[in-house]
């Protein structure tokens, strides 16, 4: 079945736990967007333990793109800290497995491939924080238009650690200038979810091309406005694509893990 | 006597305190800007107990612009608040004396004028949080080339007390777009002077034409930078010539009132 959560009343809508037990029983949703508002959502990385070690590291040498908000024991699918009764292999809406880099398959639950080498990933995502910019009054055109925002590759490089390595992805929000000020306030009280933009203004000054987005859809500035660049999830997926670990599992794009913790308890004061 | 204290090694250089001493002694300078490195400098504003009660109102309901430091006794000199042995009548480099919202005299002191129903204003300027942007690693073209920075009348109204209005001029900075994130974090923890900026990138959107300040030196924007936008205290100053008081004493534009006051005590946590 297919359906959306923001349909509901308020009253109705789920926790982070609620979802995830919807999801394992088989509910299939395009996109976790509005799904338990207040709820911090989560890449998920899983890799095997030999490429664990590598891919820890690069998270915490690049905390904006990769904010680690736990990671599994070896073998386990649970994370106590993020979420009760947390189940990796089920709980999320889709999956998406790579074999040595590459794409291969988009399940709805990967119970079938859990290894007991295998360590899982919880990182942290915009979600979370259009979340806390909506609550803050700030515009986001993407959230009006329904669509996500346009990514794109930087020359900037992350720091690399073993394989994992590649450009800094940035997704972008058009925001006029008195909302791209409260957008960094905002955003920089929650480094759980990629923290304070990393560039805004001049595209060119980072090695974009706004009319050229690697993903999401072109939002066009209007007058007045100033792009805002924050880091994005999609980094660690190109550090796996550069990596080719020979076995990985991650969310499928737009279907986030949903945790127990939430955006007002996360944010710095 | 003219000198600056900037060529001093910073074991000499001077407390909020003793600057003041040697002002109130005829040191004259053009510029208080490194002066006292680390002290809040202030705008000062002095005016008739009969128009001291709506401007008081104006910094209030303008705090960005106005950011209120402390006033004075009706009559009196002092304000124990923010420096001791404070003597408004002698203490800054020079002043500037208005009647009927004209400039009329640039003094060296003021006793020969000061009055019993005279308020004394002391409000935050950005000298304060220069220095504090530059002690962030920022770096400001101005401060580089040792020119005020350009600021313009913008289409944005202030909030009006009494006779007291006029718009909101601003002071701009050109900035990397990371040196421009780190500078909306850092100001925002200083109300004291000016708080966080009120407008970055397209300067249309609040009416300005770059190249074309209403004082100060023009910066032109060099590739990748964007122009940031801050309140500035020549907004009390175009309020004041709007009300026309039949008196009033201000520091002479750049020469400011040293406190004891330290920005690092003043900035938010």
């Amino acid at each position: 079945m297919t359906t959306t959560w923001t349909s509901r009343s308020k009253a109705e809508l789920p926790t982070g736990l609620a979802a995830r037990l919807a999801f394992r029983a088989g509910l299939d949703v395009p996109s976790t967007v509005g799904v338990a508002p207040g709820f911090v959502q989560a890449n998920l990385v899983v890799l095997p333990r030999a490429d664990a070690h590598d891919f820890l590291t690069y998270c915490l040498r690049n905390p904006k793109p990769c904010p680690l908000l736990g990671f599994s024991e070896p073998g386990r699918w649970d994370i106590p800290a993020i979420g009760a009764d947390l189940d990796l292999r089920t709980d999320l809406p889709r999956y998406r497995v790579w074999r040595d880099g590459v794409p291969v398959d988009e399940p709805q639950n990967v119970a079938a491939l859990w290894r007991d080498d295998l360590v899982g990933f919880a990182l942290g995502c915009s979600y979370s924080f259009d979340d806390v910019l909506a609550e803050a009054g700030i515009r986001l055109r993407h959230a009006e238009l329904g669509v996500n925002p346009p990514y794109y590759v930087t020359t900037i490089a992350t720091t690399p650690a073993g394989r994992f390595a590649g450009p800094l992805i940035v997704s972008m929000r058009p925001l006029s200038g008195a909302d791209a000020i409260r957008a960094v306030l905002v955003t920089a009280r929650c480094p759980h979810a990629h923290g304070a933009p990393v560039h805004l203004g001049d595209p060119a000054a980072i090695g974009i091309d706004l009319q050229r987005p690697d993903g999401g859809t072109e939002l066009p500035l209007e007058a007045g406005e100033t792009p805002v660049f924050w880091a994005c999830g999609v980094t660690p997926e190109t550090a796996i694509r550069h990596a080719r670990p020979a076995f990985c599992i991650t969310h499928m794009p737009g279907a986030m893990l949903l945790t127990d913790l939430r955006n007002s308890a996360m944010a710095l004061p």
